[in-house]
């Protein structure tokens, strides 16, 4: 793979990408489990052997993003040993698991005698859009690699050097493996108009996944003319109900909004029942506050507790991803389900009761892609769902929906075996 | 529902429409099995019951294609009592199949005790824009009733007054199910604006799904904003091994090409066995032509067969929809498979083979929503695949891929199950 644009043809380059992916795509398919076990085992060894070369690149990509950048920006882009280890564990995780392909999905006969499967299949050639943070480059290429697709990799800028070794350590680790090392490729150039041509060029990519910021999301769904697995905003709720116990809706809203607050599954807005909100919301917000959490509430939640400021109508619809929480007060559950269905973004919303009846009526009427009884919204993560890994949590209603990690990355086929049947 | 839209407020009438769809869509979630399956048989009495009122609402429209229209054109119009009865009797398969929503696709427990399970849900609100055929209105609406979602039907100008009484009849029998009558709403006019509306407006519908021929598929792929499940053109294959029992593959293609040539499941080429072709082709050949079959060979094809047209290049990649085939000789597997997948259209591709190993190397390797050994390619049918009947064969590559049926018209959710589990 060149490392520059051929200067002026990034068509070609584009298009001489796509026909190398297309030829990868068809090998991969075909692949057995342990050679694309082999080559993700291979590519963390790689990365932990190359960790003084990895370090290096990175150096260069934290310069340039501290020359035009901020502190939470630059932090995203650096890596360290930890974080590299980390990256490596991922790829042996995601080597460890089942493989996709070939799972018998569904089987019967038909009375004709017609046996029909549905088998999980790859979906072919997948183009992954991000930004900013090295790390996805390895969770996308592995991810893509065990579900038998070719990744097209179009990293953010601001981790271009560090991208560029870690994609070599997986094109190595596949092509000894005996697979066709263009299963990873990586756009070999910062010029924007590559993510247009991506998008827009019929059967260069099966399926377009962005990962990043609103912004780049929107343009993504705005300008692809391919399928898209879309991963909006997570305005996460959580709702005590009035039967919550106590202890229990402390730690989970704690640990829902301040984990870590940057995260999409981090709780955004908490609505509590107006029957339980003097009884259990001063003891909330006051352990919110001492974690330096800014509360902004209803008027009710402003006369409960005085030190919350005024929330304003914009609140209920805004992804913080900070120390921010909004707060409301409502009449009980179908309030609770009717404000996360209006003002969520399908993502991830919680109850905490110890009414069974209550939480099934929410894990049935909330209209997301991932709901919870007790526990915090923060488990909305591949990881934490058993999935080794994830390119991201889809919030479109079709599948896949949810975390996507390597089963999300297949599609189906049918498969009909006869011994000679016509149609009457 | 409005007979007209209101005079110049197309917007305001589709608006509206949206949201009693979306309205409708909500309680249609949590509808017990037992009220869609009476909602369904419901229907299906209705439309037996008004037999008289559809044939005369289907005279008008065929007054109308007969003024403007070809002869097969006016057929697809055409109603009389056994088309109606095949209507009646589609809705009571699908109210017998088993309830598509609140399926557990998967469930597992993990080390921290979350309980997490993959549950079928519905996709929403389903816009469905469908070209002639009355029978489809039945159908989608049907389909989409099944699935717990509401369905705005935007059917042909050509059946519009015989869509407006099986609308009716859905609409009545949903109703007096105890369900939303506006889990089936039709757009009341014939301006075609409207399915700009449809695809274009955000939160209007979930899913488009286009059924008809392939300029109204590809205007809706060009303009749609939101998730469309494509149905694009059947180019189907057979592909006659030289390991082919002789009076199978005679009975299979003749069966495949003539059954129904207009159908998406015919098929439009025929590969065949260098090897075999001399003691195999001639017979296939004679039986096509006895029934009336165009045949157009490459230059082999001719010279073993001298009735064959020369077939031109453009002829490899075009779905006749008539009695015409095209005939390739191949120098084995790989050549018929890397033909297909690069001519075909990712639909439904067949072998005929004694040769159990050719035969699995066939069905993992050619790329279509639906792959056959040993049966004929117009199995490729929602209802032969035992699914009651279908709104169309999917050939996109993401979920839902080939036949939709009622299913294929649920997406997921993940419901997990805690006692108080926060995130370290």
């Amino acid at each position: 793979m060149p490392d520059q644009a051929r200067e002026g043809d990034l068509a070609a380059t584009m298009r001489d990408i796509g026909v190398r992916a297309r030829r990868a795509a068809a090998l991969l398919a075909e692949a057995p489990a342990s050679a694309k076990a082999a080559a993700l085992h291979g590519a963390a060894r790689k990365i932990r052997e190359r960790i003084a070369a990895l370090l290096a690149a990175n150096a260069k990509d934290v310069a340039a993003a501290e020359a035009a950048g901020t502190g939470a920006f630059v932090d995203r882009v650096r890596l360290d040993p930890k974080r590299i280890e980390a990256i490596a564990a991922g790829l042996d995780d995601v080597a460890a698991l089942p493989d996709p392909v070939g799972r018998e999905l569904a089987r019967w006969p038909r009375p004709n005698g017609l046996d029909i499967a549905r088998v999980a299949v790859p979906f072919g050639v997948i183009g992954i859009v991000y930004e900013a943070r090295p790390n996805v480059t390895a969770d996308a290429g592995g991810l893509s690699i065990k579900a038998g697709n070719a990744a097209i990799l179009r990293g953010g800028s601001e981790s271009f050097e560090s991208s560029a070794v870690l994609v070599e350590a997986l094109r190595d680790a596949v092509a000894e493996a005996g697979l066709p090392a263009d299963a990873v490729q990586r756009v070999p150039t910062r010029d924007r108009e590559a993510v247009g041509i991506l998008l827009s060029t019929p059967g260069l990519c099966d399926v377009v996944v962005p990962r990043g910021g609103k912004s780049l999301i929107e343009r993504v769904m705005r300008e692809a003319r391919v399928p898209v697995i879309a991963h909006l905003e997570g305005l996460c709720t959580t709702y005590v109900h009035e039967a919550a116990d106590p202890a229990m809706a402390r730690a989970i809203v704690h640990n829902a909004k301040m984990r870590r607050v940057s995260v999409c599954g981090a709780t955004e807005t908490l609505l509590i029942d107006r029957a339980a909100a003097a009884r259990l919301l001063p003891a909330i917000l006051d352990d919110l506050a001492a974690s330096g959490c800014e509360v902004r509430g209803d008027s009710f939640v402003v006369a409960l507790w005085p030190r919350a400021k005024p929330a304003s109508e914009q609140d209920w619809s805004t992804e913080f991803l900070d120390a921010i929480i909004a707060v409301k007060l409502v009449d009980g559950l179908d309030q609770a389900i009717a404000h996360i269905n209006r003002h969520g973004s399908h993502h991830t919303d919680a109850i905490v009761t110890s009414d069974a009846h209550a939480a099934e009526a929410f894990l049935a009427r909330v209209d997301s892609a991932i709901v919870l009884h007790n526990a915090s919204t923060q488990f909305a993560d591949g990881a934490e769902f058993g999935f080794g890994a994830e390119i991201g949590i889809s919030t479109q209603r079709l599948p896949p929906r949810g975390p996507v990690g390597a089963e999300q990355l297949t599609t189906y086929k049918y498969v009909v075996r006869g011994a000679g049947q016509i149609r009457p």
